[in-house]
């Protein structure tokens, strides 16, 4: 049951980097949604690689097909179903990782969990190619949350200490959730990001970063206390996400060096509604939603996949050996995290709009 | 289904804060093994309040009564439930946060979602009461994995900026991980943070912190990718513990700003076993066990109850207005949030032990 | 997880026949319902045993005690709990069948599941006991189904071969779904019934039957093909009942003697809807609700506990061995079975009222 | 959720009868089980249409494409996924569906669940169609068990009053579960039913029956009490397939009318166990297995698309009308519902088998 995500909606993913395909299967849409494919095309292009020297160089069409669950381009209600076919695959870089194990990759702790039945190959299921069916998924869910005027959008917070601007808590449009080019606010951090994020290739070395991300619409009182709580159910799917290391909603870890009379939010009548004021709490307190824009950091680590050779166990001699990593990988995989996050974030959102509501 | 946790086990909590009893029913948990009340007490006793200057001054006697699942002393195999009274009620000092609801509290947002029905005594089932029944489970779930040597500690990381040790991540003992009196590592650093939750107390404020925990003795391979991984179940589970905002495994945030040069855990031969010379991934990689700890940091916000004056809005009177609490709280839930996160990592560590490991 | 039922609402029991308390977490429950316990205390009394010759002779007083989830009588959304007291339990009458397992029962299969640790007293966990929190359940969905118009009920259809008049399948008013005195449609054939059964338990012997059960008042369009539909389910959690050995929707199993055109319910205009003319399908076709009465029949097995001596094997002496049972049983459970029928399938309903209906 | 089986392992069905391709993802099996594509193939010709008088006349090549989890042929722990193509469809067939809905078909309902986008045509995601998938996933598993000497078979008891031989209750060897040809145990009684069903083709009509099924080598001890046992989780399994009516554990029905003397089934040592000596419980007692063959009776409605011609309601003219079935039916589906049952039956076993059984 590891591959899927979701209570009222199933989002299973499904693929290996190098299997013949990979997919996704969403069970429990409501039926009578128009998906715009184009639209969806779109967003899968913003997660695409081998576009820049911070990149992958696999390069694929990543072009959906859809096997079921659209009528005359609207949702009917059975489950919908995208396969993309995984083309520009080269295994043989993969062969000496079932005897060299790359560090910080799952490659050997998977073997012991799969008995070394598991598909080493690129990663197996353990691949950030994964993401693309999630993107598939998530971009679904966004036209389908548009609806109801519910918009999610990501920027990369941080590359190393090169720091964007972040959303304004308490207001935020639509439109400052969509952008073109790189997704960073403030422009010229973008390019400093980008400047360093090539350097950092150069060095045959990667980094990690923090995606900011906003979610705005969604009506007051969705959630739960305990675990099924707006925090609880982000938290788990976003750890779905291969390389996050941390989560945090609105100010996070901020929060504990602040006095109560700092953090809290006060409220206010704001626009005809009861909300709080400010939004330190990141729009979710008691694990339900207060009305505000529901804020959250997420921290992804270094890529583990770079061209410096490190040291490894050798399964095979028994010794320490070096590791020549030669396969393809993103020297910073956060800019093509972002729609990912985004993606994970709208299925949780139409999850959670889908929840019962006390009504019967 | 918020309150209920796990997947081969099922920790339902229940209860509001002046209900008559609450408590916790824990369904699936394998039998034949023997609890010792007397340890459980001993364990609960570490989250009571009323014990200091800066924990609540309500007192109840968190004595459990079980009413179902030991036969003997010993599990049975059928549903273990216990019920605890609540005693030491003051309801009238809650009756005002119905038309003055309190900053960073789920009054007015429950209300919302209740439709006006939820229990506002004492935050009803929001409270921080109901980490009692979780105490409960976990300190059940502890004794059971004690019996596979696995071993779950936590202690205050920081309360503002008053920083303690950090566990070793390859080298804890059993020993380590208990231990009396206030939960720091270094018991200097301990004094300095009970000397300010004390002085932030007299000036009717609050203050949050870091809870750091390790759990050791988890087998390698255990867990999953995407959505069933160590990571997702620990930080779903942990969001339900009330106050908390954010989660980091291993460097967590940290990690943001490192090369994947100096972030990858080399892999080495441990006492016989391959593991990752370093844990800088706090013992989760692709969601698998590495064998090594897992480590993880809670960001708990500052007690949102405060002694000093704030302004909210009034639903009555549709104006602002001051709102004066005088309920008893704690101006720090710090310490008493350390046995919390141990009791539900601990929940989580079984229902991880429990998974179906590949044998039919 | 095995004491669990329902998806929206989760409903958790727990207790051993001789435990200290049984009891009943329901959660989920929307917020805001009155609920009256006078008259939950009424459908109780109709599981009540010790009343006749037919059924068991141990007495409990069976009144419930509220541990959370209302307040001032109505729903609050937290959890509603309620335990009740096992006080006339004799536990020496079990000791023998930790040695003599009794024939039909779980006593074996139980204890090797659970590594001779189950709770063999009164049959423990798997005891008919457990109907009693199930019954406590199911009273209060159905006074909140009965907001919506909703009405269950249920009679004995047969004991042996005396047969009671069926529920109209297109045309049942709630009035006939509830009934004082012994649950039989036909007065005369429930005296018949009564007769019978007093002749079997005065020979030591036990007797089944067919309880048959009617839902009315559920919308059309309720429900899911394959796994989540009305018939899965409610036969799920009808095999939750003891000794119930089987269940048939509509004309079920006399279904696969007719022929297509025979069976067929063709569609006519009624009341302003469209809806099947006759309702051989028991309100159910593809998973989803017809609108038309939701039917179905449940086979209960004779009670295994006899008076009479039987054969079994004797696990100390590893010889056949004569077992003389001596506890208190019910000759016929089905009288008393069928408030619990009405139970469960008004938790299902409810349930099923909970789902999402397309609407985000 | 419809559309997903299973707690351990998730078997995801999709597709409707005339989508471009058909499907299963089975998430949770166990790593490294050899998987014979050339056996499965074999299985699913069992449930193939079109090869004689009495089943549908829409052919299709029924060959799976693996698209992801099995590497050189062994499964390798991620999802397993195979799809299937549409090719002999005939939407126009349908197209009358919307203003003629079909008696005891799920036109009608199911448009009023999904606000009318559900896919009409052949039947959509409610056709029998999709039995082919849970073919292909009940055949992984079928393989998976037989590694445990695990086996499951079925065949038709009964076609209108035309009743075949019963398998022995407490004696069924693997051979015996397994068949060339008509699936009748006994050869004569086969051909009956094959010249009753090719007649009542003939009469443009269709009729029902009753398939029976084994499951054996399960240990003793598997299963739960309450909403998890055997029964229930068959049960829930098994009115997934279309056109269930019913389903019965060992005698069924047929015990209500025994008494407990009778029916009975003392404990005995047969081959160095300690069983029930007679099978009357069907392998199952307190939703827990005893050691004896699992054996359980379904009941299959007659096909409702009929053609002879039949009354319904007219949804434009808003009048009754006739409506006339154009497309390709079968006019019995049980001989086609046998490996379907076995499938199904399969699906559970395994599930079943990857319970967690006490251990941690």
């Amino acid at each position: 049951m590891s591959s899927q995500l979701g209570y009222n909606i199933k989002v299973q993913i499904f693929g290996q980097s190098h299997s013949k395909e990979i997919g996704v299967v969403i069970d429990g849409l409501p039926a009578g949604f128009e998906i715009d494919l184009d639209e969806i095309n779109e967003f899968l292009d913003r997660r695409k690689g081998g576009k820049n020297s911070y990149s992958t160089k696999r390069t694929e069409t990543d072009l959906p097909k859809i096997l079921s669950g659209l009528v005359d381009g609207k949702t009917c209600g059975a489950p919908l179903t995208a396969t993309f076919e995984n083309n520009d695959t080269k295994s043989k870089d993969y062969s000496q990782f079932e005897r060299l194990p790359r560090p910080s990759h799952a490659d050997y702790n998977a073997s012991i969990k799969h008995k070394k039945s598991n598909d080493i190959r690129g990663g197996g299921h353990f691949s950030g190619r994964l993401t693309l069916p999630m993107c598939f998924a998530g971009a679904v869910c966004k036209q389908i949350l548009r609806t109801k005027d519910i918009y999610i959008g990501s920027h990369i917070l941080s590359i190393n200490d090169i720091i964007d601007d972040k959303f304004n808590p308490v207001s935020i449009s639509k439109e400052q959730l969509s952008y073109d080019g790189f997704p960073a606010l403030n422009e010229s951090i973008g390019e400093q990001m980008q400047e360093y994020m090539t350097q950092i290739a150069s060095e045959g070395d990667s980094i990690g970063g923090v995606v900011e991300t906003a979610i705005i619409g969604l009506p007051i009182g969705l959630g739960n206390p305990n675990w099924q709580g707006i925090e609880n159910r982000i938290a788990s799917a976003i750890f779905g996400i291969p390389a996050v290391r941390g989560i945090e909603f609105g100010l996070g870890f901020e929060a504990t060096k602040m006095k109560g009379s700092e953090h809290n939010d006060p409220y206010d009548l704001i626009d005809g509604k009861v909300l709080p004021k400010t939004n330190n709490a990141g729009g979710a307190v008691g694990g339900i939603t207060t009305g505000q824009p529901v804020l959250f950091n997420v921290a992804f680590k270094p890529t583990p996949s770079i061209v410096k050779p490190q040291t490894t166990w050798n399964l095979e001699t028994n010794k320490l050996d070096e590791l020549q990593i030669t396969g393809r990988h993103d020297p910073c995989i956060v800019p093509r995290a972002v729609p990912v996050v985004e993606a994970v974030s709208a299925i949780v959102a139409l999850d959670l709009m889908l929840d019962n509501r006390g009504e019967i």
